[in-house]
């Protein structure tokens, strides 16, 4: 089990050619006991976004706060605070920050996901 | 798949003798495809609490907003904005908001585990 905070949880800083401003946290996996699941937390800064890709697994998404796109096969959703989404196996996606403040949001994988 | 957010569910409200002030929102379940688990999102108002019971399937929580108490098998954490919890299946468990604001946390399990 585990009762923590995202405060205590150091954040890896992932930058690359696909990817910008982004930290990644991970919060519960099979190590705390989730059997084949994975939650994560990301932050994308102003300016920031994920890779635009898409992999055999799915994405259960929830946006903790900020403002900004999902891009799920060829269409821009404008999400925010409250915005959840399932995005499905193999289909590109991609998270942009659209806003000045951090856009954070859980994502949770299958465990050969977290990668 | 499904993007959507928060504002456009309908929230069910839920009181008896063991819960008080709680609305329940289901978010992404089977049939928006996540095979095996649902996620929803509790409220619980000023003095609200979940009900103080155990089960045999695990929860998955993350505390969106507000301040409260997460009980586990006789001990009391403290849980807050940003609180993240893995509560193992069977153990006695219960929510309790200690704050005036709404206290609003993502509680996801296992699909038989959505009563």
């Amino acid at each position: 089990m585990v009762v923590s905070n995202i405060k205590d949880v150091k954040g890896m800083k992932i930058e690359g050619p696909v990817v910008k401003a982004m930290t990644k946290r991970v919060l519960i996996s099979p190590k705390e006991g989730w059997e084949g699941y994975v939650m994560r937390l990301f932050d994308l800064e102003e300016g920031g976004y994920s890779p635009r890709h898409s992999h055999p697994w799915p994405h259960i998404n929830y946006i903790i706060s900020g403002k900004g796109i999902l891009h799920i096969d060829g269409k821009d959703y404008e999400v925010e605070e409250g915005s959840y989404a399932y995005v499905p196996e193999n289909k590109i996606h991609q998270f942009l920050n659209r806003g000045k403040e951090t856009f954070r949001f859980i994502c949770i994988v299958p465990e050969e996901g977290d990668q």
